[in-house]
């Protein structure tokens, strides 16, 4: 039986072209579970074999009017009412036996949660698999530049050098928990949905097991002890891991969208025509992909909060909270394949300028490598003077339009301890950084070997 | 010149037909900013009056392949790029010239912020018009049971005896506020947006007021004193007015859901054929109006607090925000005017059971009406003595299956102050409710007084 | 080495007594992380061994004036800054060099991450204790009450019967996935926080990985390959497991209090003196623990949108979003606490009516049981046929005040195809929930299978 | 009568001193509605005016156990319960007579909602006012530098030329629209809550009205026609004013911490001993004002969220809803009037750099002012030709390390149509920003104008 954690193959085209959301497949997998509980219902005597064919035959969306389905659906307060209704006029123009055993058993919100799973699982696979390609790109990156000094920065300002390896380093980080929560919580999520109407599945009588379990079989879901109907943590934590995949995105989309600043230009996304033009400045190469990662991480937080806010179900069917899902859910996960789809995109394809970095490292005098400094001083008189002498010397430079080391090199306070070359190397961006290979190597060394002992997606 | 606050034709038929946000309206809305614009400029001699024709003539939503223009403004990062690019090589067929003069001094947002307040005008306009109905159904359920008692519920428990005709009032208030509320929102948003790259005009040079005084004037728009491309108080402002809607209408939703349950049954929704059926139940008739209401309560928050995360934007145009409500803030307006037009449908068709109300309020004993008897018991034995006296006559009514009167008639405590007569007054809901006809019909009478003051939407 | 998976001891008294984000607790985690790390610097040789004690002297939160410090971290931009002063100054009064070694190598956030890593430990495993008590509750009640028939509602309508076996079921569902969750959670967010101003942790040169080493071994941390200042995935997931695990206690607060309506009276809270009295109805018994446990299901979506929503950080120290975390990760945390205690309270204590329950199920002339009897007629005429004629019966039964078995035996087109016998056995409520014992029993053998392997908090 | 719009003296200290959510604060403004409750009935008669003198007397937030009431506030369900069986024991001491008449004929909710909104009309007073010095200086600072050219940047890019005077224009618009807003929300929430257990008032009979009057007289609250238990829309348009105005002042926190950065410089904050230091590194100034208000606008919009969510109360007295507003708003007042407070702080004293915004001008070759050499192309070779000439300069500036003025000029293409002073005057800022004074003036005038006819506060 294939289950949720079955590796399914490279997508071929991207995901965008057929998104598990798009126009008419809510619609093809509701249809989808209505087939697969005739194939269940026949598998356990409940229905002739023969009706199965029919129902088949019958369930394609191409044969359905979907915006009068759309339609009916608000009046009737589902959409699986006319759905159901519509099948069966459809299937008993060939079988009117068989038109009499479609949806036996099944609630509404049995085919319509269990139609989700089966969209979530494709959605989250992809972006799970876009995921992946993101990590990999970040982790490219990391060990190409682990030894590239570029400021770090706190607060918006310069703090004390890293590596654009490092940096890097942090997004592949990021990029993989994300990933491995998601595959987590997609495989959490891919339970069937088959209670009837109040999860006692009373009209199935003795044969109600065999058919949940024949229809788990069928659509590749895990068959859970009791009915979920408003027992809402597994959409609810997906819908989570969505959320902080998002989050993970827009960090990434931030710092690039930062480093892309006209007065930084560390790090620009690639420029091509027809993409992130203005419609006034010949200049602009605006950074589209990043902005599209920020903004999901902007959206990405109401949408989750909608899904939470929606858990404290009535009883056995709700009545607000999982209508509140039925929007909200495709959007959280169409934004986040899109988000993981663009910085996936933009990662390998990054121009990174290292004589920039290198150029703003000497920003107001160099004082980001004061630590440098301070740190040489200290052994000679203690932490406190020695950044109380530092700070002087920042201040001076900050003022004077000279470089730290000039100002340091004036002073006597430091010239006492330290000689001219020994300020010079406590103020060298690569000395500064000199461990962040070794830490990005070990780091990428750790991937490597997890990812050998495991599978995602 | 019209402007904002113009009252608006009553519309003849259902806003759900030609939703503001419908397929191709933001198109034709960008389209229509265009021309106005064309028509400014040349107002203003920046263009000559020769090219409006033109433009005007080209800028029609059906002109356009709006699948591809979706697909090119992914790229280009929004969608005012390829609108124009389109419209100037529609132009040029006819005018080479004219198409010279497309988009001439504005930037995109100029162009996506405008088209958005002229579809949030006509949006929350039907909004408004909605709440307007639904304010004026609630007024009528006042007027109309304002003398009929049940049962006051607080914590989801009996409490002391209201009219239905108080509880409607209830639903009329947050109506009527919400209306108003709203009403000022979309005016105070109904300012142009226009202010080229980063809101100096200045490549319209001295002509920029002219130019911004006549498109405000064509579009029906305030032409405000400084553009606020990343000041976003304006649609943030609104688009919790629509939040605080939701609100509204969700309280009403959730009241009729508890008044529908099976055994309470006091108020219900109209049923009819398609409507609030179950798949699976033939007795079922959910109250699908009600739960939407519900619903969209449940999800607007979440919308809300999007627009509101996103308005820390950067600097002259925002790197994530604005992009971030581009698809939330449609989202939030059809919600509240789905919400809003499935109430005031609702409203004026609900099923009132006065039988029901006046055989709950004898539920559990007559309990709920407790506090009559303190009331009544307090002048002779002091209030707290009353309740405690009443406490223990409510506990043995509970666990004995007698009613409070009975009960309480019994007790040598109560009967020492009180004869059974005076007993069955001080626990009669109409006495007890006695007052709410002339509560609700003095608010009634305000809210007409206020009504002739004032127009909304 | 301890790990964040040990078991700890049973709490021998309430969580709340000594809550982890009591007041001054997170000035005391601030000092143990500095302790921690001066024992780490001194096994590493960057500082005498003999600092340590003086430090570790020093480090006791009631040595501190807490007001004054809170104060001077608003104008420092962190709580650590004052503190670390303060603490120097305070190691100084015995020993100035022990002084000079103080906060070594660490940053703030280093401190203020760590020591909210060890206060989430803390709390969530509060938590996690908490749910396990709750869902053992639910547990008991699901076996105790398998066969105990009510009404399933679904729409806040009677649909088909249930037992109240298998809603508590439903309950300990959510309960045991919650607390798996959020132990997960809580074990990933286990993680040390540690690289200096940037994550280079430069200033400790060669001996960083073995202090990073020892300080996590300390602490009972885990040390990961780079440092998180700005990659908040781990509090954000942590952050997400509390708001569904809110949203799961929330359901069962909503379902509570719709149970004890005064109509419904099925399930109550206990009532004690001094416990959800009111201020002026004698007989009111609010729900007080069930609605806590919806008003933080409530409360939290907001808060779990704050932590995603703070996610996009800048570079290597944020500008916004790790400072927007510190309030609302510990009312987090602390919301979650308490609603998971207040449930675990309040479900060994329930009062539960089995006769109400039953009585409950004849409500509306029992039309609720209708799909039994569709279910029986559907062989006979087809399941359109059968749906059509028990909907006739039960509005005839809802307008004519009869129960539906009453109706249904006096019609032609039913009495063709049953007997009296047929439509009462088919209406039977212990008949339709005849499949719900053993679907509890299964549910809770298939528990203590899994409890029997694993260890949770 | 004092009422809500009253102008309330201007505050000797800072509002931080005297929080209106402060400790206590929420019990004195219990303690004085029930004071307050007291004359209003003694007026009316209900209750004999010798027992006004014992309440008042007792009512005093010292005199009672803050600990133990908000202990015993858990188990009753709301703060009022307890507050009031303790301030009946205090009365009880001196006049038990009296003492029967404390909180005569309201509801809790009545008390603490009255509380609320007498805290909030503090709180947000004090807000209001900060907006006012914000907005102010805002005021100054865009009539100070109306004329100052910077760099305008869209999508963190640069675009095209503006003035510091424009920037600080389009936050003083924000603030005062926000202040106007608030201030309009504050007047609009200030509605006295009494109405009893159900809204009727019954326990009163006749005398309701009269007691209801004089009520909100006392304490300077309207008296609206219906009691709004469940009716949310007063305290929520407030809530929502409230996050609006975080997210106006966050938009001002993240340009500032933007202008700020390392490689910008700008506009920095101010920097003093204690404030805005690092613990490690000498040279840091963090701008830890701005922060505090980029970090306010990540927490306000899912507070926001909560209140919204919070909205569909039931019945008559919230199970849920109501009581997830108690945290909440209190916190979201709290934390915008100390964003308000930062930002009215900071902004008189930022230093200004006004080389350092020339300076950047020259970024990137200065292409940031293309537009203006399309401009001046235009007229001569068409707006499409003259932005690819533009476009193709822009881009030999930057990959030549050549300033955009020396490309233009050696570009046959440009110079057949523009002479050298051409090009330099097309590029010159000042020509490119010479509309800007007027803009910021015609701004201020008509601020000044409107601020003569109106008080805010």
């Amino acid at each position: 039986m294939p289950d949720a954690t079955t590796p399914r193959p490279a997508r071929a085209a991207d995901a965008a072209d057929a998104p598990a959301f798009g126009p008419g497949r809510r619609l093809q997998a509701m249809l989808d579970v209505e087939v697969a509980l005739a194939e269940a219902l026949a598998a356990a005597s409940v229905i002739p074999a023969s009706s199965v064919g029919p129902i088949r035959g019958a369930a394609r969306a191409e044969h359905f009017d979907h915006v009068a389905l759309e339609a009916a659906a608000r009046d009737a307060g589902n959409p699986v009412i006319p759905m159901v209704s519509a099948l069966i006029a459809l299937v008993a123009r060939t079988d009117p036996v068989a038109a009499g055993h479609v949806h036996w058993g099944a609630t509404s919100q049995d085919v319509l949660d269990t139609a989700l799973v089966l969209q979530l699982r494709d959605s989250v696979g992809d972006t799970v698999d876009a995921l992946t390609s993101a990590a990999d790109a970040a982790a490219d990156l990391a060990a190409r530049y682990a030894g590239t000094p570029m400021a770090g920065r706190t607060w918006l300002q310069q703090a004390t050098p890293i590596t654009f390896g490092l940096k890097a380093l942090g997004w592949m980080s990021g990029l993989d928990r994300a990933r491995e929560r998601l595959a987590a919580a997609r495989n959490a999520a891919s339970d069937l949905q088959f209670g009837g109407a109040t999860g006692t599945l009373s009209s199935l009588g003795g044969a109600a097991a065999e058919v949940a379990a024949v229809l788990g079989a069928r659509l590749g879901l895990r068959v859970p002890d009791t009915a979920w109907h408003t027992e809402r943590s597994r959409v609810a934590d997906l819908a989570t891991a969505l959320g902080v995949t998002c989050g993970v995105l827009g960090k990434i989309g931030r710092d690039l969208t930062l480093l892309g600043q006209t007065e930084i230009g560390e790090v620009t996304e690639p420029s091509t025509p027809g993409r992130g033009g203005s419609s006034t400045m010949p200049h602009k190469h605006n950074p589209v992909a990043s902005v599209r990662a920020v903004a999901a991480s902007v959206r990405a937080p109401g949408l989750v909060a909608t899904v939470l806010a929606a858990m404290a179900q009535e009883h056995e069917r709700a009545a607000g909270g999982w209508q509140a899902e039925w929007d909200t859910l495709p959007a959280l996960a169409m934004l986040t394949l899109d988000s993981a789809c663009t910085v996936a995109g933009v990662l390998p394809a990054l121009r990174v300028d290292d004589a920039r970095m290198r150029a703003n490292l000497d920003a107001a005098g160099g004082v980001a490598r004061a630590e440098g400094l301070a740190s040489a001083l200290a052994p000679c008189v203690g932490r406190t003077e020695a950044s109380r002498l530092v700070s002087d010397a920042c201040a001076d430079a900050a003022v004077g339009g000279r470089t730290l080391e000039e100002v340091a090199s004036a002073m006597p306070g430091i010239r006492a301890h330290l000689d001219a070359g020994a300020i010079a190397a406590a103020l060298n961006p690569a000395a500064l950084t000199a461990g962040c290979p070794a830490l990005v190597e070990r780091a990428l060394t750790a991937r490597r070997h997890d990812r050998k002992g495991s599978r995602h997606g």
